[in-house]
C-alpha cells in the first residue's frame, strides 16, 4: 500500500529488459550510441515533429531547467502557476540554470492558470522598461501539481496569451503520459499544436528507472542545449542506458499502457474514496494523484495498517493526504487501503 | 577492439544483478532508500572514515563540480594540473556550480603537478588583496590525464604545500580504483591520510551503469552539498538505482578486481607495443590508459582491423593515440590489436 | 514643478562644495583615501556602532544586492514587501548578486509588511527539506514603496519574527534619512537597536551626487563584502569623491535638514492636496512621497501648467499620480502646483 | 612624487566645473538627461560611428565586464593576454559578468599578444566539442598593462585572427587616449577601422572623477547592454553627473590635451631614467606608464624624498617598480624624482 509518490515504484519490466539488453558490449559514449538514432526517431515520431531536436537527461528537475534556460534570459520571468514544481519543489533549480531569472507564480483553482490569471500577471510585469526583469516564457504543467489535467485546448488557451507577448511556451510533463490518456489527445495536439515549444517528457515516473526526454520544437536551440547539458553535469558517458529505457518506454505504446494502468488505479482509488461519506477531495481527480480529506483519526489507522502516504494540511477536525497510483499499483493494493479507511 | 575510452564498456555483471535486484516494490525516494544506508556504511568502512558525508550522483563531472562548490567561493581560484578534466573537457561545469570561480592551471610533467609547480602557482595568485581572485582550492586527479599515478606520499607532498595557504584538497577519482590498485595504497592512504578533503570517487568508468560517490571527509559540508546537488538536478528520485550500483561496487572486493584486470589489460597492451620499434610513449604508463606514438600508417592499418581509439596530435612522421582499457577488455582484443599493429 | 522623484534633483551645494575641496592633489585610490577614514568614523558615530563595517557605493541597487548577498546563499529566500523595490524596479539584480536567490513577496496595506504576514510567508518557506528554497534573509525597506514609514517599533515586531528562524535582517533605507525625521528614532533606534543586520544607508535620493553607504553590524562579513564589491566593479578607483560626499552630508546634521525640508514640503504638497475636495490619497502620507488620485482631466491641465510627475493607474473615472518631493522642492513649487491642480 | 597610479590625480578642473554646471536644476533620471543625448552625438562623432550604442558607466572594471558579457556566452572563453587587467585585476568581474566564462591566457612579450600566439591559443581551445568551452570573445588592452602600444595595424593583425573563427573583439581602453596620441591614430583607426567591436572608452584615469563610456558599434547589443548595467546596479539615477564628465572630457579635445600632458611626462621621466647607468626599463616606454629596475638601496633614498609608487619584483640585486604619471604630473615632480634617485 505505497501511495507516497509514483516515483516510489520501480522500473517496469520492458524497461529493465531493455536496459539488460543495452549493456551487451561496447557502445560509443555521451549520446552517439545507436539506441539513441532509433530513440530520436521515435521522438520525433511520437509528437509528429521531424525537425525537433531531443535530448534524454536523468531527472525531470534538470530536463525542466534546461528547457526554461534555453528559452530565458537571466533577467527575465518565467511564469508559472503558483504551486508549479518549478516553483515550489526544485530547490531554486531553474534560478540556477537561468543564471538568475524570477519566477512569476499565476493562481488559480485546483492547480491550473486561467488565460485571464496568465494575462494579468503578464501585464504586470515587464512595463517598467530596464528596471524591471523582462517577460521570458510560460511555463504549463500537466498533470497538474493538483491531479487535474488540462484539455489541448485549455492549453492553447494559455499559450495565445503568452503569444500577445511573444514569450515561447514549456510543458512540465513530469506526467505526460498521464494526461494524454486522461485527455485521449496525441502528443502533437497537447503540445506544438497547443502552441507548446518545448517539453519535459516523462519516463522516470511511469515506470523507467530515471529517464526524460526534452523535445525542443525549434531546432536552432539544439546546441545550446547540449551545452548547457554538458556544463551542468547532465550529458551520461555510459549514454546507452537513458537510451535504451526511453526506447523500450515508446515501442509498443508501452508508455501509454503504463499511464491507463495508473490512471485507471487512481480512478478506482477516487471512485471507493467517494463512497465514504467523510472523505471529500479537494480537487477533481482527473489522473493519479489526488488529495482527499477524511475525519480525524483515519491517518492512524491507515498506518496501522501499513498504508504509506504523505499528509497534508487540513481544516479543524479533518486530515488531509496526498495518494499517488503508478504503473505499479494493483487493485489489491487499492481495496486493501479502501477498506483499512472503512474499518 | 575497442579502447576508445573506459566510458565504452557497458556495466560488470554483478552490478547489473544488483540493480535487477533493487528493482523490487517500492523504495523511499530521494536517497532515503534503504540500500543507502547501507552504501553510506560501506563507504565510510573503505575510507575509513567514519564521519564522513557521502553521496551518490550519476556522472563525473557534476560529482567534481560538486566537490569544488562547496570549498570554493565565487571569486577564488582552483588550482589544477593544465590538462587536468575539470579545466578541459566539463565544458565549464566547474565555473557553473562555483558561480564563477577560475580554474588556474599548473604545468608539470606527465600530467602531474609539482610540490615546486604549486607552491609557484599559489604564490601568484591571491597576493593583490581585492583586486585578484582568491586561493581557494587545489585538485588533483589521480589516475592523471595521461595515465599516469601520483602515490600516496606524491600526493601528500602537493596537499602540504596547498596547506601552507589553508586550502583544501580534492582528489578527482573519476578512475579512483586503477590507482589505488597501481600502488597497493588504501583509500584512506589516498586520500585523507594524504591530506585530501573531498572524493569523486568513480564508479562508471570501472563497470557500474552511470554512478559515482562523493566523500567529503568534513561533515559540515554534507548540507550545503544536499542543496547544491537538489538545486543541480542531480538528486534522483530513483535514488535505489545509484545505491544498487554502489552497494555491488564495493562488495566483496569487485571494484579493486574491476581496476585489477582494467590494469592488467592496460600492461599486456603497454608490454606489446613496446616490443615493436617503431612505437613509442609519450607517458610512463602507470594504469589503464597510454598514449602511444607510431610511425606515419599505422592509423588505417589498425582502423582497417577494426580498432576503435581516439588520434592524437604527433610529430611529424609519426602518429599517436590514445587507448584505454577497462574491465571488459579481453586478452584476446589486446592481442589482436599488437597483432594488427605488427601486420 | 518636478515632483517625478528626489533623484531628479541635483546635489545640495555643501556635497559639491565639499567635492570640489576633495579634488585637491594626490589621494589612495580604492577606498584607502584620508577621507573615507574620516567617514568611518562619522558612519559609526551616527549608528552607534564601533564595531561595524562600512562602506560606500554609488548606486542603491548595488547597496541593496551587496547587503543581500553577504547574507543570503543562492539556494535561499528573501522575504521582502511585495512592492518592493528590490523585488520591482532593479531588475533582477538581487538574484544576479546573490547568484539565484528567490524573493518572496509578502503582501500587507500601504506598502508595509505586518509580522502575521511575514510569519505566514516564512512558514510556507522552508519546510520542504531540500527540495524547496530555504529561508534566507527579510528585506525591509524604509520609507516605503507606498511612501509610509515603520517606527523602531515595527522594525523590531518583524524582526522578532525573522529571528525565530535565526534570519538576518536588512534595511533598505534608500530614503533612511526621511524616515528618521518621520519617526524622531535615532539611526541606532531604526536599525540594530530594531534587530536590523545590515542597512542600505541612502545618500543620492537625498542631496548627494551618487553615494550609498553600506553599514553591516557583524564586522565578519567585511571581506566578503569588499570581494563582491570589487567583482560587481563597484570599488572606485578616486573614491575620494565617493567618501567627500558622505563626509559633507554628515557632517553638522546636513542629511537630517535636508530630509526635514523634503518631508515638510510633502506635508505642505499633502496638507493642500486634502483641501481639494476630488483629491484622495491611496496611502497615508507620512514622508516625502505620495500617490493621490483626482479627477480625470487633471493630468492635462497640470501638465499644461508644466508639472512632470509620474501617471499612476487608477479606478474609472479618476487619474492616479505619484508626486515625490525632495530636498530641493521649494514651496513656490509645491503651491504653484496646488494652484493649477485647482484651477 | 606621486607615481602609484594615474587614478591617484583628481579630476581635471574642466571636469569638475562641468559637474558643478550640471548641478543646476532638476533633470531627468537614468540616463534620460539632455547632456547624454549630447554626449551620444559627441561619442559617435568622435568614433565616426553615426550608429553606434554608447554608455555611461562609473569603472572600468564594469565597463569590461559588461562589453565582455554582451559577447560571450557562460560557456565561452574569453582570450586575452596573460596579464591583463580582466584576467588579474578585477576579481573575477569578467566571470560574474558572463556567469561563468573561461578567460584564457595568451602570452606575448612586454604586455602585447601576438597573431600567432593568439592563433595557437584559438587552437587550443574550441576544438572539442560539447566538452570543452567554445571559443567566445578576444579582449585587447590599450595601452597594455606593460605600458607597451598597439599601432592600429597591431591590433587589425590580431582581429583578423580572432575573425578567422568568428570572433568579436574587445578593446580595453582604460587608458585609450594615451595609446591614441602615442599612434596618432583617430579613435576610429583604432578601434572599428581595425575590427574592434567593443570599446572600453577610460575617462577616470584621465582627469574624470569615475566615468568610462563604453562605444558598441553593433547597436542590436544595445538593449541587453541596457539590462544588464542595470542589472548590475550600474544605472545612474543622477546620470546627469556621468554625462557632464564625458561631455567635458570630449569638448575642444580635452581628452586628447590631458593625455598628451601624462604622455609628455611619461617621456620626461624615462629619458631622465635612460640617463642614469643604473637604471634599466622592463619594457619599451610608450606612454604613462613604465616599469624600471634600478640597484638595491634606491627604494629606500627614493621614499625618503616623499616619492610614492608601487615595488615590483626583480632580479637579486635589483629593486623593481611601477612608475605612472598622469594629466597633473608636474614637471616639477618628474624632475624632483630624478633628481632624488641620482643623489
Amino acid at each position: 500500500m505505497f501511495f507516497t509518490s509514483d516515483n516510489a515504484s520501480g522500473a517496469a519490466p520492458e524497461i529493465l529488459a531493455a536496459v539488460t539488453r543495452a549493456n551487451e558490449g561496447f557502445a560509443r559514449s555521451y549520446g552517439a550510441d545507436d539506441i539513441m538514432a532509433r530513440v530520436t526517431t521515435q521522438l520525433r515520431d511520437t509528437f509528429e515533429a521531424p525537425e525537433a531536436a531531443v535530448y534524454l537527461v536523468a531527472t525531470g528537475t534538470v530536463a525542466n531547467s534546461l528547457a526554461l534556460a534555453i528559452h530565458t534570459q537571466p533577467w527575465a520571468a518565467v511564469f508559472a502557476h503558483t504551486e508549479a514544481h518549478i516553483a515550489t519543489d526544485e530547490c531554486g533549480a531553474p534560478e540556477f540554470y537561468t543564471n538568475g531569472a524570477k519566477l512569476i507564480g499565476v493562481d488559480g483553482a485546483h492547480g491550473k492558470m486561467t488565460p485571464a490569471g496568465l494575462a494579468a500577471a503578464l501585464d504586470r510585469i515587464g512595463e517598467s522598461g530596464v528596471h524591471g526583469v523582462q517577460r521570458g516564457m510560460v511555463s504549463i504543467t500537466n498533470v497538474t501539481e493538483a491531479g487535474t489535467v488540462y484539455t489541448p485546448a485549455e492549453i492553447a488557451a494559455l499559450t495565445a496569451v503568452a503569444k500577445t507577448k511573444g514569450l515561447p511556451c514549456h510543458l512540465d510533463g513530469a506526467r505526460f503520459a498521464n494526461a494524454l490518456v486522461a485527455t485521449n489527445a496525441t502528443a502533437a495536439e497537447m503540445t506544438w499544436k497547443s502552441g507548446i515549444d518545448v517539453v519535459s517528457f516523462g519516463g522516470t515516473k511511469n515506470g523507467c528507472m530515471g529517464v526524460e526526454a526534452v523535445v525542443i520544437f525549434n531546432p536552432a536551440k539544439a546546441w545550446e542545449f547540449e551545452l548547457r547539458r554538458k556544463r551542468g553535469g547532465h550529458l551520461f558517458s555510459k549514454h546507452r542506458f537513458l537510451s535504451a529505457q526511453i526506447e523500450a518506454y515508446l515501442q509498443d505504446g508501452l508508455w501509454l499502457r503504463l499511464a491507463r494502468h495508473a490512471n485507471a488505479m487512481g480512478a478506482r482509488l477516487a471512485e471507493g474514496l467517494a463512497s465514504i461519506d467523510h472523505v471529500s477531495q479537494r480537487h477533481p481527480v482527473q489522473a493519479n494523484l489526488m488529495f482527499p480529506e477524511w475525519a480525524t483519526g483515519c491517518h492512524a489507522k491507515l498506518q496501522a495498517a501499513g498504508a504509506a502516504y504523505y499528509d497534508m494540511p487540513a481544516p479543524a477536525g479533518r486530515e488531509g493526504a496526498r495518494l499517488v497510483t503508478s504503473w505499479s499499483t494493483s487493485a489489491a493494493d487499492v481495496d486493501q487501503f479502501l477498506a483499512a479507511l472503512r474499518a
